[in-house]
């Protein structure tokens, strides 16, 4: 066939079929190229088409570049670490010229940045403008604090909390964008609930002072009991996060059992009911937007794939399609380190019929083609078979084999974990039982040396054997712990941390039931498949807790300090602060629970996002200062958990939705179809059961294009299969989740074309 | 035309028409009748087809009966009340009385329930078996319990805590009954969950013991820190329920910084991570298991309204049709008390063409045509307009009138109320304050008045009218209240109880902002709505609870109890049992939570369910009886606060995101397309606005059937719509919610056409 005569052509051979004038078509692959990557990673940035301009992007596309930005933002945000008041301390200079340093890159990004988008789109973007004020107040604030340094004043680094945004604001972090941008059409709807939930804590507060207010009641703490009005507000407002239940139920339903309905109503009313529909409200909108936003990317990204299209475009007969040669230069300008085999399985997708053309509707596919993991298998022996076949099937060879693949062998290894438990638990000071742990361990090596008998070595540490490779390395762990431990108690020496990390790995060896219990496999499957896409929250709210952090190390830092109690010191019962003498904060031992630094800061933080004894802690802060600094903490209740959580809780609910499904019911994409249609496919099972290997690269040239129609033969030993899914970003997973929801929508026939193929592994990495 | 001239046919007249013997034809008709009825109120019942048996089964379903049966299921519960440890001590003979005439009532209830149904079915039913059984197993312990009693043996009536199977096990509580087959469905997927849920617990317990176990720490209370296994797992499963966070922390935190990251890591795994997956494992499944069964559920209907239709059908030309005079009549013995007007307009819509006849299509619509509830509105002038038109016409009345309509009139007393929330919260003994409690009283007075001359009386309080019925009878019961308050202070009166309600009344005034800020109204209109779907949670908390206290009253009753702290007795420091001695049970002064009676140990249980300080209940019941005790606590936690709020929150969500869209967007049904068709259609808003009348009742002969063509002018005055969008009961909302997910699923072409009817209204009292 005339396009598979042509497959082998290298990257600069130009086919005979091509009209345009040779200098123009290199830069043109260039901008499609750059069409095709936004379109790959759902990047919408608009920039300038000139030659110069282009080059400029791709350079700013490139992952040097991104990791370079990341690398600043982690040093300015870690500089509170070193600054006052620091975890390790560093002189101001030091700190100030690696944030000048920072801002400098920041700087540097953003006029490349300008170099790269037209001037109008530049200027109108939120985002820059942020970056670069931002720029600005830092430095002023840097100048201030420097001159009144110089003086011996104490200012305010209040510019700190500022640090966040340039994690907020580049381009690279849509996703944090997108759950800001979520949260901030929200607010009307939630605004709503939150006043009516306002409102009734204002009728439960009054009802409150009206029934107990002149009882003369006290809590257990000797205080009066709901005597005042703002007090009996934060005391209803703590209760619906259930911290103070039931406390401060107490008083009243010792008066008589009839007002225990009263908090019990309030309960129902505020904490169940109004809670819940905070999520409710919180679920729906998120959803709502993010479909909406899910719907432009699929649109936007067909938009570019087509303008790539018509730069390549060529027309052959009634249509117009890009020849298989550009074609294949184009995907090597694309994607630098895809592998030939690869490419040819490509091509043999989107040139269904091997014109040596793609058509319009096939080059469109090219994206999400590109973002589907295809992993090569190549079928082999056991190299013992290999080496001496006689002994290695002889029977007694066999029957291990069967053992080792039999249920019952994995059962009793279970029982050895178990067992192994029971004695982990025991006190380790006996003998022998310190021995047994050297039988565990070589019974686990024992183990894992049958298998490797038993399976192919290489197909059982292949590329995608997530599990054996977690088994093996879990029993090395174990191993080089129970030796360092060995070694330590024989020389007496006595590192904490060493200690316990070899106790921890040491434990964690127990894991290894998760491996052989198919559902627990599942369950920690789907887990580790939606990981990649919660650390988004993971940048949220570390963006909330650096801002929180930092303002709370301005105001409340060293007014609590940790005094070891052993000192038998007055000051360390009151945390070093009289104030606190006879509050449930110093009584709780709460001393350490400070904003003295931002580790201290962050821990505290987590605290109040568990809830539990917030109101004690935010109580303590109150005495310290003032009453008025309850508000940071009901502030932070309201942000972090109102908000933050029931998104995590959201999220999580669609994500394990989606994923749980996928596990249950395997959709079948056209890339699959495609692979199993060439007679190149394999289960996933298969490859599990041993026997394949995942080698992709080592036997690169095994898939040369020339076989025509007995390709099936020529192919034996080297299959094709979609790697695990897994979700690498949440753009994937959010996909998946709208999918069914957005394809009736459409709103125009390609678009729909393009969502109802059901892209599995498409890769959106950025967003609007 | 034929089918109007014949309208007016009362019960016996018999068309000339109908071909069948007229002896039979109303047995048929009883058979037809009992078939739509249970389409109806989706009842499932198996039932013998003998006019006998029919005529028991419509005498079963008669809501006399069914009340009954309430009534007796009731009464046994509240039986708990009296008998020992009572609330309302009543000697063993009085409740033992009750207890059995209750028997004998539910024996009754189901020989009845035998009569009706097949034998086979009957003995082949479950539900019946379990309630046998019950009575039974009841009586032997009320035998032994007596003879016990009789030489005064204190037994234990263990049989008590099977009292709720009645409650679950009548045919009458299918919501119930299905929310527990859900959970018993959802219980595989939800065991592994779980499993993995303790094996990560007990890898961090192991953990923890042998990280912190040797380090001789100590807790804030004194006692060693982590040192056993089984202690460290109890404060571990406290910590997932975050009750003892962060004080677990404290001691190592206090050691090292580092090692809070242990007790963080296992707050995300297992607290924010695992909680998530049992909401998302629950609400997936829940949903699932209630999809299939409202599924059968619309089958089943679709199933009995053909049987009903092939027993009334006739042949006209070719096709089957039902006769309008059956018709009618079957549409009374199954409605009794629909009006003439409202029977007229379903039979214009199920009779479209007004042929005289019904076809198959629209007379299996008729089942849910019944549910959906149509109120009748009639027009009028405002009577004082009749009575004295010029005075009410005049310039000064219309200016009021205006003035009423206008908006800053609302915002004017939104303004008053919110001065008056302020005076209320201001001390009362100043007589000043007091006085102006009466100015608000008379402002509000005139505010009804006001708006009762500008809109017509008894549009203003039509049926469904509610949140003016629900201003007004707020001013009422703030007025009464205020007089009462005075009536009492000037009369030395001091009954606390009548104070206090008095109290709260006057307070509840302030709840009329609700009304008057539409999306408040919105939002608490939503609540209301999925206000008695959420009964079916109260009930299936009340099953779980009430077996619950009675077990905890058999095994706690007497070890702890609440002594007048006032008393200075040392007793009543320890709650009277010296095991409590410097525990945090005696200091938190808890001793009022404890299991002596019904309604302490169902107070105690919700505080359970809260979950804040759970556990030092927990260890203060196992300190005055036995460790095993904490066994019953973890119980209750993981089957109400895991299973049963989880699922709670599932279905919050729900319904939320259902009612949530319905206030947004309106879907038309078939019936109000009818009714503008018929031009009798009334816009809601209109009514809200006045002018019109809801008395279908009273003008129930405004709608004779022989008008013909004209039938417009003679409607005149008269005007329908559907009533508010209330679900009545669970099925509907369930319905609702999973319609469009089951609609493209129909398993034959008529189901799915009954489904995409769209019954909005349709009322599902069972199911299976």
């Amino acid at each position: 066939m005339p396009g598979n005569s042509r497959a082998a052509g290298t990257h600069h051979s130009r086919p005979s079929s091509s009209e345009e004038p040779p200098d123009l078509e290199d830069q043109e692959l260039l901008l499609a190229a750059a069409y095709v990557s936004d379109a790959q990673y759902n990047r919408n940035v608009p920039f300038e088409t000139s030659p110069q301009a282009i080059r400029l992007y791709h350079f700013y596309n490139h992952w040097t570049m991104r990791a370079a930005t990341y690398f600043f933002i982690w040093v300015n945000l870690a500089l509170a670490l070193f600054e006052e008041p620091a975890v390790f301390p560093l002189p101001f200079l030091v700190t100030s010229i690696a944030e000048v340093l920072c801002l400098t890159a920041f700087f540097g990004r953003l006029v490349h940045f300008a170099k790269v988008t037209p001037q109008k789109v530049f200027w109108k973007d939120t985002k820059n403008i942020c970056v670069m004020v931002t720029i600005v107040l830092t430095l002023i604030d840097l100048v201030i604090y420097g001159s009144l340094e110089a003086v011996n004043i104490r200012g305010v680094r209040w510019s700190r909390a500022l640090r966040p945004v340039f994690l907020i604001n580049f381009p690279e972090s849509r996703q944090i964008r997108r759950t800001f941008r979520s949260i901030r059409n929200t607010l009307p709807d939630i605004l709503y609930v939150f006043l009516l939930f306002l409102f009734s804590m204002m009728i439960f507060s009054l009802m409150a002072l009206k029934l107990f207010g002149d009882r003369d009641l006290r809590t257990v703490e000797g205080s009066p009991y709901f005597t005042n009005i703002l007090d009996i507000a934060f005391e209803l407002y703590v209760l619906v996060t259930t911290a103070n239940s039931p406390d401060v139920m107490m008083p009243a339903y010792e008066l008589n059992w009839w007002y225990s309905l009263y908090f019990i109503t309030y309960i129902i009313i505020n904490t169940y009911i109004f809670m819940s529909v905070f999520l409710a409200v919180i679920y729906n909108n998120y959803r709502k937007h993010l479909k909406n936003e899910i719907h432009t990317l699929a649109y936007l990204k067909h938009h570019k794939m087509t303008e790539a299209f018509n730069i390549l475009k060529v027309k052959v007969g009634t249509e117009f399609v890009v020849k298989e040669a550009r074609w294949r230069r184009l995907v090597k300008v694309v994607a630098p380190d895809v592998s030939s085999s690869h490419l040819e399985l490509l091509l043999r997708i989107s040139d269904e019929g091997q014109k040596g053309h793609v058509d319009k509707v096939n080059f469109l596919r090219l994206a999400d083609l590109l973002n589907i993991r295809v992993v090569a298998i190549n079928i082999k022996k056991h190299p013992l078979e290999t080496w001496m076949p006689r002994v290695y099937q002889s029977s007694t060879s066999l029957l291990v084999q069967k053992m080792v693949q039999h249920r019952i062998f994995v059962w009793v290894y279970d029982v050895i974990i178990l067992i192994n438990a029971i004695f982990i638990a025991l006190d380790e000071k006996d003998s022998l039982i310190s021995y047994a742990e050297w039988l565990f361990l070589s019974l686990y090596i024992i183990e894992i040396l049958l298998k490797l008998y038993t399976y192919e070595p290489s197909a059982y540490f292949g590329r995608k054997q997530f599990w054996n490779w977690f088994d093996t390395l879990i029993i090395i762990a174990a191993l080089l712990a129970t030796v360092a431990n060995t070694t330590i108690q024989a020389r007496k020496y006595n590192s904490q941390q060493v200690l316990d990390i070899v106790l921890i790995l040491r434990i964690l060896r127990l894991l290894r039931v998760i491996v052989s219990i198919q559902r627990f496999r599942v369950i920690v499957t789907t887990l580790i498949n939606i990981g990649p896409t919660m650390l988004t929250f993971g940048g949220l709210v570390l963006v909330v807790y650096y801002a929180f952090a930092i303002i709370g190390m301005e105001v409340f830092h060293g007014k609590i300090h940790f005094l070891d109690p052993g000192s038998g010191s007055p000051d360390a019962l009151v945390c070093g602060n009289p104030a606190l003498k006879d509050s449930a904060f110093a009584q709780g031992r709460y001393c350490k629970n400070n904003f003295n630094d931002l580790a201290s800061s962050l821990i505290l933080l987590t605290e109040l996002t568990v809830v539990n004894q917030w109101h004690i802690l935010a109580d303590g802060f109150a005495l310290v200062t003032h009453q008025a600094a309850k508000l940071y903490f009901i502030g932070f209740h309201v942000v972090v958990v109102i908000l933050i959580v029931n998104i995590f809780i959201a999220f999580i609910l669609e994500a394990f939705f989606v994923a749980y499904s996928l596990e249950k019911s395997e959709v079948e994409t056209a890339i699959e179809k495609k692979i199993q249609e060439l007679g190149v496919g394999v289960q996933e099972e298969e490859v599990q059961d041993g026997g394949l290997i995942d080698n992709m690269d080592a036997k690169d040239s095994g898939f040369s294009a020339d076989e025509g129609d007995n390709k099936k033969k020529d192919l034996k030993g080297l299959y094709f299969r979609i790697a695990s899914k897994k979700y690498k970003t949440v753009d994937t997973l959010l996909q998946q989740m709208f999918e069914s929801e957005i394809a009736p929508e459409g709103k125009d026939p390609s678009l729909k074309e393009i969502l109802s193929f059901s892209p599995k592994k498409v890769n959106f990495d950025n967003s609007a």
